[in-house]
């Protein structure tokens, strides 16, 4: 007896195909979910759920207030970057001259800087943020020249906490302790978990500022096998939390540095439950996870977490003021330990930036903002992967992030991003090579490149100088 | 053949006896350099070097554009606290529960605060720093919401390396790295000098959160022989120096908290030629040193520095604003490893206080404001002093700080600081025990008293307060 897909499931397939068959392009718009009814006799509900599978399949994506449009990675020319075996008991070697390398360069005025990851500055609202400044220096005693309270400023860990209901978390000001920037609440959880000589997992490839931070602690990284699309692979952590004796692990769920890859929710449960089993603690790193182009906030792994080993962290750095340095983390069971460790390091943070924040969260301010940067990021990023399959070689892989900042292009694997980055350079574009994203020789044919930079007649240029330049070599 | 003493030697000690007869009573203002010139016919210069040498005896002190005044460390009655005498090779423990008790009070109204070392809110030029934030907005590029340098704001270090001269120091702005308070600055210098099981010496008794820093990086403190008035003792250091490994050393040769010592130029001239013998490295907290009660702002140890073993850190924190987290650290030879710690632990300081404090630094305005808040803390300083000698038990010794925030008091051996703690809580008054300042079962009959807090009636009556309750225990 053959059980009938769903109608929803019925309906998605058909309009799956239509986009496959290239009926509609990248970029287009569906029919509204209205029209969808008119045209189709279904009821709303069916509609609904049917783009929802198809957004969910990375076909479409939804910009609210505006409808649903064929994603830039439902094209048939996308191929994903390959997932990355990395040799688990490698030794470590750093790729510190090449990072010195390229960030050495980040103040260079007239490079286009695709290496960077951060918002440029027109997507910053300064008028804004200055605004809330002259209210905090009302509003908060003494002007914000005395300390704070250790845990940070209260209005701020309330918003802070009321804002994880959009990932299905449910906590208060009292779970959350404030920090200056991610790295500073990812360093303070290293501090509190670790010892040097201990071993932390890692994706690969993962953020350079997280092999460095662990290598100045004195700890061993190892990094795991990951797939560009789903994250960490989980066949690889079952085996390895068997055999070898780890402290943490450090990762990424959503729109991965510098992969861009975001693990299905499956995935993030499944790895909560596993860490959980082992007692291991996983710091994860969330400070992407606002800046999705899907029609919802996706959760992360603390969404998952029932026992409290997950120490989530983030910050408005990715998002709204880098300069200001207001991160937080979610430390779990850890609270005690990250709260004395943020005091012995650091006494306190920032207390007027910190206060702007909590005030913008409250007003509704950093939703608004959150709501026009995820369209530009998004708008960048279609325009971006679009120009680099049409002047990149044939061949040349690229992610497909549903989020971020940040797309993997993985290249012929003669070519040499750390060599070609000089290259570019020449041209004032500035790259990310693939080998500052491992402690081992890997992905040295890679490189990450930034849509945070705006779309603009010059950026599209000196993305296909980058494409002329590859194809220029011969391999 | 007898050789006679200097001119000037002869009429500081014919003063120093009119002092100690008490013809001239504590706070009394001496006739100035020209009524003395007038009275005694000696030369201008010979006066000048007369009233110097009292002041390096501690029996007068200059107020800039006042006189000089005597000194209420010229009282027959001040008993000196003793000598710390820890037991070198003792095991550490740690006295946290003491800690967490005592700040946990931090934040209670209705309590005088002895037990803080910071400025209390009536001694910041809080208006002129608003102005000076609204004009930073404007200045920075980005209004400060941009990532800063790596290395820390610009003016701010040059500033700092101006600054410098008054303590004889010689820098540029690329010697000055920036940091969020000074104890990110302590803490950014350890990790880049130790691994955990190293051996650090420090002062005893020493600030808690040294103590704590050093604990949290698995470090093993040897807490040195310290003389309240004259610092470390310097025999007990090279003991030590001969026989133990030592991966680095912490001093506060300024005003030391909190034992408000100082160590004479000659001491710390030495101490910096030892270390620099046996490559220790010397972190110097400064973080007083602008707060003298004299005529000159005082050397510091990084004065004598010729190989670049001391890495001189300090902030605005004790002076101008603790809620803005600006601090520094001039690295000497270890630039390099701090700035890499900064960048891995944080990544850079937040924008816009940082600038504020630039501009403040180079407008005068801290100057300005470092006399007034010195004046004042003289003045505390003097009350706090009298009002102890006055209604303390007889046989209470208690320093001599000739800068700072903190008055080291000494009671009976048979006084429990930490059980008077709570008696003295239940006047609404809190105290900072003696054991809480080392990890071995020492100064139980010891406090810190702060006077950061202005003198009022309110605070005279909370020290007799504490007087009346110590007398009444029967001992």
């Amino acid at each position: 007896m053959r059980t009938e897909k769903p109608l929803f499931i019925q309906v998605a397939d058909r309009l799956e195909q239509q986009i496959k068959s290239e009926l509609y392009a990248i970029g287009d718009k569906l029919p509204s979910i209205r029209e969808m009814v008119t045209e189709t006799g279904y009821s709303m509900s069916t509609i609904n759920k049917a783009y929802y599978e198809l957004e969910s399949r990375s076909l479409i994506t939804s910009r609210p207030q505006s409808g649903y449009y064929v994603s830039p990675l439902s094209s048939p020319n996308i191929i994903n970057p390959t997932p990355s075996r990395p040799i688990i008991s490698e030794e470590n070697s750093e790729p510190e001259d090449l990072i010195d390398l390229v960030y050495g360069n980040m103040t260079h005025e007239n490079v286009t800087l695709f290496s960077l990851g951060f918002p440029s500055n027109e997507l910053l609202p300064i008028p804004k943020l200055n605004k809330a400044m002259v209210q905090a220096m009302r509003d908060l005693p003494n002007s914000g020249t005395s300390y704070e309270e250790i845990q940070g400023n209260y209005n701020l860990r309330k918003e802070i906490a009321r804002a994880a209901f959009s990932w299905d978390g449910h906590f208060t000001e009292q779970d959350v302790i404030t920090t200056n920037g991610c790295i500073s609440a990812v360093s303070y959880c290293l501090m509190s978990l670790t010892k040097p000589g201990d071993t932390v997992l890692t994706e690969s490839p993962v953020y350079f500022g997280i092999l460095q931070l662990a290598k100045s602690l004195g700890l061993h990284v190892l990094e795991l096998p990951t797939n560009m699309t789903t994250g960490i692979e989980i066949d690889a952590l079952k085996k390895v939390l068997k055999t070898t004796k780890v402290k943490a692990c450090i990762l990424m769920s959503n729109f991965s540095n510098p992969s861009g890859s975001m693990m299905p929710e499956s995935h993030k449960k499944e790895v909560v439950q596993l860490l959980a089993f082992y007692h291991i603690p996983l710091i994860e790193d969330d400070i992407h996870g606002d800046l999705y182009f899907g029609s919802h906030r996706p959760t992360n792994c603390k969404t998952f977490d029932e026992s409290g080993i997950v120490l989530c962290c983030s910050s408005v750095s990715k998002s709204l003021s880098p300069g200001y340095r207001v991160g937080w983390v979610f430390p779990g069971a850890f609270k005690k330990e990250v709260l004395r460790t943020k005091l012995y390091h650091s006494v306190s943070a920032t207390t007027l930036t910190h206060q702007v924040v909590g005030d913008f969260l409250k007003n509704g301010r950093y939703e608004n903002h959150l709501r026009k940067i995820r369209k530009i990021l998004y708008h960048n990023c279609t325009h971006y992967i679009h120009t680099i399959l049409t002047h990149f070689p044939e061949g040349t892989k690229v992610s497909q992030p549903q989020g971020g900042f940040f797309l993997w292009v993985e290249l012929d694997s003669k070519i040499n991003t750390a060599v070609f980055y000089h290259e570019a350079l020449k041209h004032h574009i500035s790259i990310a090579p693939g080998r500052i994203f491992s402690f081992q020789n890997q992905f040295t044919n890679c490189m990450r490149l930034s849509f945070g930079l705006p779309w603009t007649p010059e950026i599209q240029h000196a993305i296909q100088t980058l494409g002329t330049l590859l194809c220029q070599k011969k391999i």
